[in-house]
């Protein structure tokens, strides 16, 4: 079965450059996946991006060595094993808040008896290769989001459920819950705080940490302190970022000041 | 009808802000959409987008102020008037090499008597208001690539034409056809002589000239030469930038350098 | 933050014309946007359209100043909020027959503290404006199906929960679910007593009330009655009345009779 | 192979009575042909609709006894003999204005030595059955557009081209070349003699002609002077004009005024 | 309303031949469909296919006297009602493992009383006819799939569930459950027993058995032991085991041996 | 730049096997491009494809080492460049009759001086590589269908056209224009006659030729005679042959007997 280099990465103690697709777009995802990215991640949340559009997104993804990744909308078994079908090597779920949830959320990405994942890899065999079922438990990664005050209060549980591969941190809401304003890149003393104490939880249970950063700063910041797998962004913010700086250079003759270190 | 905005900066002696967008995506186009531009050019020619996806992408387009126009994959009258009636308030052909081109090219942008346009602007109807026909003759634009040599050796007969109502430059066409290397920013005097020649043209023929531009730089200088539409790259190249660079960032600790200012 | 003019009408104690879109397909979209709705709701449940059509036809909506809503396939938080963060206005959810439901539902459509909406409003930013998550809350509309008996009998309970925005009447299921034959212009006393009490609760409540309507004759009915939101047929039965119309009128000689009112 | 009934309506003097699709929907198709058309032309010329598009909408139409027809954008072999290919039982070219366009048309839609037509019909032989080769030249309909001043005036030099099926008129592209406004329902006396004169030329020629009509009165009309194939409006103008008759009565509390007899 | 053939056949003691589609493409469903199936089979849970091309794939199949059936991904009432809606005659539902699950997957099958089957059956009707509210309790079929230990174990209050109307066997789940390698054509007596106790259930309760195979002599064999639907493969699998075998015949000389009896 | 294999065996003296798609879904094409063909033609023309659709079937044969060609629905320059920017390594062109045309067609796919091409290559870069514009006129293969009468009586003067790289038979079109019927496999002497005399001719002026063949016997026998790319049917005869003999297998009890050593 092909590797899954996030595993690799992780194995040798290195952290994961990822990016982030949200345009519904095959050749918007070839674009980004040129660029030699660990990983790629197909959102199925927060992007523009349904099951059809990300099967061809992950095909796109699958002419580089740049291993493919989604996250779903939600903790629902259907869309997370049509998507390892599709050849997804690691599931990324938002709001797990609970042992019971990540359990359900574990189960849904492996063959029984370690889980209740349903058989059927067709476009996953293409990519992972003939012996993929033999493999399949051991290779594709489950990755929950800890994202909410709750799960930053039942971190020991939710980590202790065998098969977990890996956490990720949503700025955002982990933010929000925590009563503080969004932000990509948070500067709030109650989220960094419950960020560092993530990243903690992860390595006393030797479970990678990655998070979403609004900046490659961050991002240097967020290794430094654990972090294993940081995400720069996304396609859109790219492309919003890039367009906007090019009109405001011809309107005003210079270039847009970067918003606090982001793209 | 509408104002075609392009026409006003025109008539005020101002250069036109136009993106360009080669991600068959209508929310990769919505997205670019979003930065302001004077107009965005649906790129059916070399961008990666059919006809399906070019009426999505100016439906999004169609959300802003921002103008939409269209580049056609090649001088043929099919693809031209259903692009007008989807709704480009603008046509740019490529490969302008001759008078007759040209008549051919402009004729299909016009309902008779000025040319041969068949008749049932759908969206265009929606987009410009239901006095679309009264007023498309003088609303959309029709204009014209200049970009090999042989055109430019026949300007004065090309720029005569009536119902021309602006030129474009492919930089990278027109140094191919000069013996030079193709090059978004083009540095040879060949290329930079048939560039100014082209421009003084235009202003000699009262017709408003613009060209593709690898950086805001580049822009800037077209604009003092005379050009009254610059290009800034294209969706594609944003992404690709903004995604190397990242990338970059994270495995050497610092930004790519950005080739010879384009973004 | 983008108006939200649904509530404006609603504030005002007007009543809201609604129309329906169930081609998936961005044209059919925009061409009835045209018509000057107030408000034109997607439909994800009954309608042939499912994710990525509908941010196509939401993008073609947002050409106009109609406001774009979604009813969703069923109470999926998945679903609720993709389409939320594809910049919906407001979402319908089918089936609420419990207080449970709705507390789920409403929380679905609300970021935290009031809900467990995750946050990642692309389009919707693009759509609503930079000051979306300030303003998301209190503008996006939570509104509530009430189509069964069981709901009828326990509308206090469910109209009580916090956030609720409004309630929607499918005057089919509310017909099967009474032990009538549905109908889109119900004549049965046991439902139309049934939409009478539906009307009476949510005045009680301060919570519009909206009905789906088989013909202009019931929509006006039904404002009389107390209804705020009015849905006319759906784009596809629209079509179908059309075409089978001028068919009969060739065939025989003479408009096929209109059934009962209805479009 | 299946039979053309077009044609067997015309074998037996009567008169065709065409539908017309230009909502790129299988969708919007299908429910179309709930109506029983005796045929539907998926417009690819005026209609929003490409190939693609057109593929799935001939599916949904053959899931009908309603005869598939397609309008092509221009005079281009690709195009049509994609659409045959498709299973279309007819093309509608647009602007045949000398001979040789009637010809090279003609001779797109016929296999060699009748024309040079390519052999490949996958779809057509699904949907005409596997003799489809044998009978193709004879059952699929070639007819082309008179809609021009032009092509008035050369009546008899292009209906004199061998196996050319049928004439098309357009009445706004007439209208307008002859120097008058479009309109769906013509009233101009030159307009109207033009389309008598062409319906005079086909029946001399033993070739049927069509019109494209703007209401029922025009359609039944029309047929009172020869003509054998009617088409009432489009997909699109029966939505507008239901949609927007649904609003007018819900604001004014009346019907709006149908537009001269129009749908 | 139109006749279920499945039904037909069931209710003659006969076996039902289905196919299998998981290419998300119209075109290769209607490739499949000339093939003369009784039923086929839209795979959205291990087929690439999501709702919106499963609409085309079953308008593709309408064109064919052969039944459209549907499996979901999962048993959630959302995309099981919105395939009933598209016209799907029946629908195969994976996973159910209890009886609880089995209601819940056969009341979203059934309109009120005998379900909760929302109402909006728009291409439904078309396909269905316009008594389709009349008929459909008793005309489409809800299908459980068996297929893991628990459910063997439980198969009689699973069976007993009224309004239920057939199994179905997925040999590949229900080996790796019972601690076998999964398979197309099982020869481990662990399943091979199960697969025949499934059937014995089946006859005990009057509820007809289907399974998958992979290969025409296990479905004549699983006919023998009393199945009376079998599907053979999958339209992915004929694609590459021809493909495959093309390449080797052209490398090799000779054709590549078939895998124990499988296309 | 990325070495098109193509070129290569030709180069060593040996053939090519081509698989053929004409099945618009970018799943067919991966799962036809694991067989591990030397090439896959997406076929434009009698496949039912265009060009959005090419792009990612392209993008899916990407996936594996095969190299992917595309087959043009005419000689139209517009597709061929669009084709080339989307990373097909190979045009072939139908119905080439005349040097002119064939000089047309050359041109079309080679950047000046050699011919005419658009410089552009957004995806054909990604897929090429950076150096593409350097090696793109040496590497990507001109390849002309000679399938006519006329186009045999001219072979010298069309295969002396400076840049054409292929021929290529359709033996069908090769076969009517002869006054044969139609076959995949051809028996009749005159077309035997005229596929040898194109074979030998490609020899004399060092084209490699191909061919379309309906059976790995008649592609081992045109080896033989010098072919050196050899077609074997198309996925759509695939899945149609395979689910023919399935569901007779069934109905029958034995397979159905292979039509004249086809698939």
């Amino acid at each position: 079965m092909r590797e899954n280099t996030v595993r690799t990465i992780w194995n040798k103690g290195g952290a994961v450059i990822n990016g982030w697709c949200g345009i519904p777009s095959s050749v918007a995802a070839e674009n980004m996946a040129q660029a030699q990215w660990d990983s790629l991640t197909v959102d199925l949340q927060h992007g523009l991006v349904d099951y059809q559009a990300a099967v061809a997104m992950m095909q796109a993804i699958s002419t580089t060595p740049t291993i493919p990744l989604a996250r779903v909308p939600w903790l629902e078994p259907g869309i997370i094993m049509k998507l390892l079908d599709a050849g997804a090597y690691g599931i990324i779920c938002p709001m797990i808040n609970s042992r019971a949830e990540c359990e359900s959320f574990v189960g849904a990405c492996r063959y029984a008896p370690a889980g209740y994942r349903s058989f059927g890899p067709v476009r996953a065999g293409w990519y992972g290769g003939p012996d993929y079922y033999a493999h399949a438990n051991d290779t594709v990664l489950a990755i929950a989001m800890i994202e909410t005050r709750q799960a930053v209060e039942r971190l020991d549980e939710i980590l202790t459920v065998p098969g977990l591969d890996g956490l990720y941190v949503g700025p955002n809401d982990l933010a929000i819950t925590l009563g503080c304003a969004p932000s990509g890149t948070p500067t709030d003393k109650t989220v960094l705080d419950a960020i560092r104490r993530i990243a903690e939880a992860g390595k006393r249970h030797g479970i990678p940490a990655g998070i979403h950063c609004g900046s490659t700063q961050m991002a240097h910041e967020m290794i430094a302190i654990g972090y294993q797998f940081v995400t720069l962004l996304a396609d859109n913010a790219f492309l919003a970022a890039a367009a906007k700086s090019a009109v405001s250079e011809m309107r005003t003759g210079k270039a847009a000041p970067k918003a606090s270190g982001s793209y």
